[in-house]
């Protein structure tokens, strides 16, 4: 009997999602006595439930290498929750699929909730006694999993952020009189991707204001603190968490309209948080503001990459296959990050079970004076923006990967 | 008696205008018997009025460099307009100042207005019978000067908005059911910026619609052709200026908000258009949607600038100081294009006068159907944002130029 390998990928792609692809199929062709067959799900776990399987095996090296450029989920992406419930009618068709297929190793690609599912597929393969290893690949720009240093997709959005902040801040203080320019970075429930706009004070001064979610917002403060840097410097410039709340946990953006119903504020909320606290500085301090949202690109600007995200992306890939023939199921590979001065990971792995479900936030004692971050996460994060990636360019502008998506073959069932 | 030569810099900042500075001091310093200090002006005219004048002989050549990869306008910019009235009383101090500084040579580098002030000091030192020749380097990301092939900083912003619909389109594609995202991108009266998002056609499909602000927005029509487009796709991709506007020449934002003051479309204007559109595209489609606004990027983002831009702003600067050495006055440096396959410029002059204060606009011919841009588009703009500039990082991230700043030293008047 053939063992053939299934590739997932689900919740927001990033601009790594497609290097960990690129380093499954590439060890898994070097195992091709063990794994037969490469075969790729279309948007997830519901391309093996409605049968949109596709045989990667017959997309050529040349073309594969144009993954490790191309931003979002080439194989689609997916936010299906499997039921808690192991005798739901969705895992009897994904058994009926994996026999048809003949599948004996399932990667997935994802966040904390693919890591959920993965996790959930593991416990009915045994329930219902059937062999296939079942590796988690993590990823997300959030840097929001844990037991794993970092998390492949940050690196590459916190350079994007870093080099942003530094262009933003030699763009305002262009003016005799600037503006208090409030820029909202991704992360609900996480501070990192905000975090990362204090990179730019390497070879900068980096934004004025940090304000991460874990710590609660304080209106009061926040006008003091702009009052005084706008008096010295003429502008200033700050960053904001997108999910930044109250000391009673209501996103601010809901606090503030809430208590200004009827006037100027209206529906700001349409425009996210950089422009409700935009209005609040124009209304409380009378000084000139804009609001940027950095939106989508800071998950898909892969024109630059970090190249250390890159290639851990792929090793993650890589070492989920080595693992899967290793005997292991249940796991998700893991990046620990070794003592010494010079930066240097290993790949491990850890129980599905220990990292569904779990947010690992960002550490309060590196937050300094509630809008300021310590030197101790530059540390931390400057590794990781580390090398320029490869631009595949065609006509000087980027030239990503199409897949051929060829049809897998079911195997005939009698 | 020396003479010296000031430049100065206003207007909105961009990714090349520093890269026309180094231009101009890389060839002053060529002309040393000619030319013998090199000034700069603090925030442009500004600096003259208000004495803040340093001395650029004094940065050495290894820091100049930088200049090539730095965003912002190093010297300050300013949007001063100058009275008509060629007595007022700036004038005279602005003529003192240029006796005091020995100016022979008044080098602006900017857009529109910048070339009205360069006029506007044309003549009056004309009138008053003082040698100091004036020239204007063109700088503007809009390309809407008149007299010129297209002005440099636009290549760059082109080149940036390219890439990042590229990566937008593979972002948003990857979801079973993927959002009718809007695009805002700036021009308030030139739609040659949201042009450039077309560019990303040359490897992919590029925007679905795109909306200049040469042709009246139709809202009908734009809601008949995102839910076709939706139908077919799962996705949209929308690509429209900030400044388009309706039948009446109103901005669109304004008429929907107008019309629509007591529903949920509130004070959407605090997140601009591509929020009200999305708004509407909700309301009356029920469809998902996102709005992207591009920001402040678009004229920063030195990271993505074009090499051929970068090459033409240093030659624009170059040639100014020759044309100026050479006796012209009251003139901007200009380029043509040459006709033929390959792609190549003439640095040229034309009055002052009958560039300021124009607008050229986005050819209507070659606009297809209110919402498509025509290949001879992508013909005249692809080789605008060819090249990739040099990175010039300190641990990985941008390091920018820090000149010294020094002050300049005046003649001591008797």
């Amino acid at each position: 009997m053939n063992k053939n390998c299934l590739i997932l990928q689900s919740g927001g792609p990033t601009v790594v999602i497609n290097s960990s692809l690129y380093g499954i199929i590439n060890e898994a062709k070097k195992h091709y006595k063990n794994i037969t067959n490469i075969y790729g799900s279309l948007n997830g776990i519901d391309g093996l439930i409605n049968d949109n399987i596709i045989d990667l095996s017959c997309e050529s090296d040349e073309e594969l290498i144009y993954l490790l450029s191309t931003p979002g989920a080439i194989l689609g992406t997916a936010r299906h929750q499997l039921s808690l419930d192991l005798n739901d009618k969705e895992y009897q068709i994904i058994l009926e699929q994996c026999k048809g297929y003949e599948l004996g190793y399932l990667f997935l690609i994802g966040g904390n909730d693919s890591m959920d599912t993965a996790n959930k597929l593991t416990h009915f393969f045994k329930k219902v006694n059937y062999d296939c290893k079942v590796i988690g690949i993590p990823k997300t720009i959030d840097n929001d999993l844990v037991n794993i240093d970092h998390t492949p997709g940050y690196g590459s959005a916190a350079k994007f952020i870093a080099n942003t902040f530094s262009e933003l801040e030699n763009d305002i203080c262009c003016y005799q009189k600037g503006k208090v320019t409030i820029v909202e970075v991704m992360g609900r429930d996480a501070g990192w991707l905000t975090a990362a706009s204090k990179l730019a004070s390497i070879n900068g001064n980096g934004p004025d204001l940090i304000y991460l979610p874990e710590v609660p917002f304080d209106k009061k403060d926040f006008l003091n603190k702009v009052s005084e840097i706008y008096s010295k410097k003429h502008y200033a410039l700050i960053a904001v968490s997108e999910g930044i709340k109250d000391n009673q946990g209501n996103y601010i953006q809901d606090a503030i309209l809430t208590n200004n119903q009827n006037d100027s504020f209206g529906h700001a909320a349409l425009g996210g948080v950089c422009n409700v606290l935009s209005s609040l500085v124009k209304n409380e301090l009378n000084l000139p503001t804009r609001g940027v949202e950095l939106s989508l690109p800071q998950r898909c600007a892969s024109h630059i990459s970090s190249l250390t995200d890159i290639n851990e992306a792929v090793n993650c890939g890589k070492y989920a296959v080595i693992k899967a023939l290793n005997g292991l199921s249940g796991i998700m590979v893991t990046m620990n990050r070794s003592t010494g001065i010079n930066y240097l990971v290993s790949y491990n792995e850890t129980q599905l079970n220990d990292v569904a479900n779990n947010v690992k936030t960002f550490p309060l004692n590196w937050i300094i004076n509630n809008s300021d971050i310590s030197s101790e996460f530059i540390e931390y994060a400057l590794p990781l923006v580390q090398g320029e990636n490869i631009l595949r360019l065609n006509q000087g502008l980027p030239r990503y990967t199409k897949l051929k998506k060829i049809k897998a073959t079911k195997k005939r069932m009698e």
